[in-house]
């Protein structure tokens, strides 16, 4: 997160302590809850820029505008040929990881900061790897016979409040649409969090027999959880995109077997598009949807910090809405009232901020090719005082002639002829925005019927032959995705731990581990083990674990006797895998 | 628009009046506006019950749920071959036209009900023509070199308000969060009318010199307003989806020919894909859009009630908002500041409506080839008591093969092998959804090597060959598509008219025409030739004519040298066409 983003919060969480102080209404627990939360704030100002945090009065006021600008673009330097390096990122990735993700997503372009708080402008370079895992996921839906759709984003109260554990995790998030024009609404309507409570009046209309079912239905749309938490790009976003699947089924087989086909879709959209390796399983009871029977979910792990991420979630809804929302039938077979069996499930631009975190570097973001905009850029070097305009014309008809023929193979390629840049000024531009593959295409080159290949992700260069070129590239492209994949892999394994002893499991943590430990699945046990893996002394002040999930596939060892929280009295259940978490 | 609608709409309005009596600050004109609304509602609700409006408490409580389950699906009855001729809609659409669009836009399954007033559920029948239209149009705009990409949906006040014609337009319709959870905030936030005043601080950051633009970006996604005249689905809802497009040049040159390009492809969407006629013209000053330079618009005719229909708006902003946004950059050749010059331009879920009202018919839907989500229906019929389950079976498989050719071949085209409907159930339910073509394939058919095609939108009846099956249905699709455009343009061509008096225009409106009349372009006459034909008098009233775009190309004769309004002492600048409108 950018500093500037963290005095923003904690400007704004400041005039929510003042105001709740003032406001007779609000509980202890409120002023308690709104103090701490002003506290987190200023610990993570202190985290990020290692000074503490001092007043807007006492702060210097900064000429943002200015500020922005400077930053905004390296400029130009016309000293062709020298390869300047400190272009972009002004961060290492280890060193202040927050910093360096907020200068990788607003200097490669991905995303422009906004200003209402919790909000991000997802420019054209983040928006095409979302339209590449649209193009992709809605095609495995459609296969299974979803349809899309599209319902209103405003919710009644009474709608909102049907389903009672459901809205209890969602309440505090809401945002309410109170006034329009200059009139005050009979009633606040509320902006969906997700759209249970939307979709299923409906699915009571149009569920009128067994023949009726299933519903498939998916929709793609904005959403918006007004959490209060630091907000992240792409992570954590009051208004973020997703798709939103609703099913019903007329028996529950059904309905859990597409919860699986699902979350098969979700860990395709990691490991065949993302290059990020996925583990499939459930949620704890502590961390499943509210309102549903299960969840299951696809998790992710980060290397540079050890944490895991949750990648989509497939919940398995039961018969809780359906009873709530009276979704029901007569039973064929013996003339009862029957309910459905449904399913919802989700996928999020957060999607893209994994990606991010994963596979991003010290000189910035690396895509992995399936979902890049620009698999391919062709840069003409090799230009001196010396060449003339005739051998500048054809060098630059070449390097077009190969975009072309790229491009004509299905292989997103593009040139950059610009010539108010130098060639290492290009170089650094596309590396900061993480281009799989750079082509340098000077005379010397083409004398010798090949180009150089510089592979993004590891530095590599080759020379490749121009006879069958897009072959080459498209094979190149496949393999950087299975390096780029295995890469993650190798990683993620070393940091996959397995133990049932608690303070092997606080060491492990701390050395940015994932554990799998034996656990009873109680949520009061998970509470305990967050607890007593928090560590709340000052710099090294840490997140406690929680469950990431109970993978579907277990370790192959027995399961211990003992739960991994000495205190627990249950015998475990399952091994869950346990991390810090976003 | 439903009575349900209307009803829930009037009692809204009643407690609008109520509230706005009792406040002390409310002026006499708020008041009086607030009236008029409420008796407006009332008249729409005497035009469509054929009775007066009967307060609340007066009214029978109706079941409502049980009300809309016994309307919803038509029960399928068991006598195979007999034809039941009145299963779905039963209004004629010339005797209660608004009755007739609200029964066939729910009963062949495009929208359903509910329950936030002015918001309806696209369900995926209508969605599918969204995503046809998408594909088509999102295809255009790429290769014209535009990007999509994704800004926020809230506003905050400051941005909003810094254009001030544009936002004086839109600020009585602005919906504002107030609340996030239990908490007020601080400043209220406004849901996106429209984005420019969203976009456009970011294209000042993304501005710095001549070689930053042009930018060219889209954003498909739903915008907010709040409007308290009669919502309609799809014509006019309060939530709706639409793309737009923003665009900034460094030349009025360039993006004038930007705005030609994007509503050459809007005229597309509606000739090409919804086979629509539509004129190509500028807005008047009167009905531009706000902040703009000028506003141009493709125009649609209704044949069944004489109306015009705006089917998309590409307006040329000038240097309006860059100025106000401060979207600058130094000027190459003088060194001096210049600001951008902009475009926006937006397509929205109203081109459904459009469809639905122009191309429907007593039977239902008529949906033109290149939308619709199923092209062909294939019915098995002749199926009788002395068919053999052999044969069923082989007729079974054979309309299954045919199906997966045409699909093969690029055809949208599905089987309806239910059981529990007869084949005249499934001819009336697939004409209600309007599907182009329906197959009646039946052993008959097979001993003679074909298929009995019937083609929806003129209810012809033709016997199509296996052979070559699939040619034959796109060459089929193609000519129903050219035939139902031909259909809709004879039927607007001999309601197009030219006069320049205004008592045989005000006679022509009434034999619902569309006029071509001179016109000096003044705001104060479009006001009075509106106030001339307004008809206020009880049954017959009707609202007055505005102008619908001043076609780009004019009639061939000569312009008059008066106006259309007599009192105008102006000279006519150009022919406009007139029309009551959307």
């Amino acid at each position: 997160m950018s500093v500037e983003v963290i005095e923003k919060q904690i400007e704004e969480q400041g005039n929510e302590v003042r105001r709740i102080k003032s406001d007779k209404s609000a509980t202890e627990e409120a002023k308690k809850e709104a103090i701490e939360k002003l506290l987190a704030l200023k610990l993570s100002y202190k985290e990020v820029t290692g000074k503490d945090f001092a007043a807007p009065n006492a702060r210097q006021q900064k000429p943002k505008q200015e500020k922005k600008k400077e930053e905004k673009k390296p400029q130009p330097k016309k000293e062709d040929g020298k390869k300047q390096t400190k272009l972009g990122i002004e961060t290492l990735k280890d060193e202040n990881y927050s910093e360096w993700y907020s200068q990788v997503i607003t200097k490669a372009e991905m995303i422009e900061y906004y200003d209402v708080s919790g909000c991000y402008v997802l420019r054209p370079w983040s928006y095409a790897i979302w339209e590449s895992i649209q193009a992709w996921f809605d095609g495995g839906i459609k296969k299974l016979g979803v349809k899309n759709c599209y319902f209103p984003m405003f919710v009644s109260n009474a709608a909102l409040e049907r389903e009672k554990t459901h809205i209890a995790d969602f309440a505090p998030e809401v945002a309410w649409v109170t006034r329009a024009g200059n009139s005050e609404m009979a009633e606040p309507i509320a902006i969906r969090p997700t759209s249970e409570t939307v979709m299923y009046p409906s699915y009571k209309k149009w569920v009128q027999s067994h023949r009726d079912l299933p519903i498939k239905l998916n929709q793609w749309c904005n959403v918006v959880r007004w959490e209060f938490k630091h907000p992240t790009p792409f992570l954590r976003t009051r208004e973020f995109l997703w798709q939103e699947g609703h099913t019903a089924f007329a028996n529950p087989q059904d309905a859990e077997k597409e919860v699986f086909q699902i979350l098969d879709l979700y860990s395709g959209v990691y490991t065949d598009l993302l290059a990020i390796p996925v583990v499939k399983g459930r949620k704890s009871e502590k961390e499943k949807f509210a309102g549903g029977d299960f969840t299951t979910t696809v998790e992710a792990y980060v290397p540079c910090n050890g944490r895991g991420i949750q990648g989509a979630t497939s919940h398995h809804l039961g018969q809780n809405f359906s009873k709530m929302f009276d979704i029901s039938y007569e039973d064929p077979n013996n003339g009862e009232k029957a309910f459905a069996w449904q399913n919802s499930w989700g996928l999020s631009t957060r999607t893209i901020g994994a990606m991010v975190m994963i596979h991003g570097d010290d000189q910035g973001l690396v895509l992995p090719p399936r979902v890049a905009q620009i698999q391919t850029i062709i840069v003409p070097v090799g230009v001196t005082a010396q060449t003339s305009e005739e051998q500048k014309a054809e060098l630059t008809a070449t390097v077009e002639k190969i975009a072309q023929d790229l491009v004509e193979s299905g292989i997103r390629a593009e040139t950059d002829l610009r010539d108010n840049y130098s060639p290492g000024w290009k170089f650094n531009h596309w590396e900061l925005k993480g281009v799989p593959i750079r082509f340098e295409v000077g005379p010397k080159d083409l004398a010798q019927k090949q180009v150089t290949a510089v592979i993004r992700f590891n530095g590599e260069k080759k020379a490749l032959k121009l006879e069958g070129l897009a072959q080459t590239v498209k094979a190149l492209l496949d393999d950087i995705h299975t390096q780029m994949y295995n890469k993650v892999l190798a990683a993620r394994d070393a940091h996959l731990k397995t133990t049932s002893d608690i303070e092997e499991f606080k060491k492990l943590l701390d050395e940015k581990c994932i554990i799998l430990s034996p656990f009873c699945g109680l949520p009061e046990c998970e509470e305990e083990i967050k607890k007593a893996s928090t560590r709340e002394d000052g710099e090294g002040a840490q997140m406690g674990a929680k469950t990431l999930c109970i993978p579907l596939e277990q370790p192959k060892q027995e399961l211990p006797s003992k739960c991994l929280f000495p205190g627990c009295s249950h015998a475990p259940k399952f091994f869950a895998l346990f991390g810090r978490s976003y």
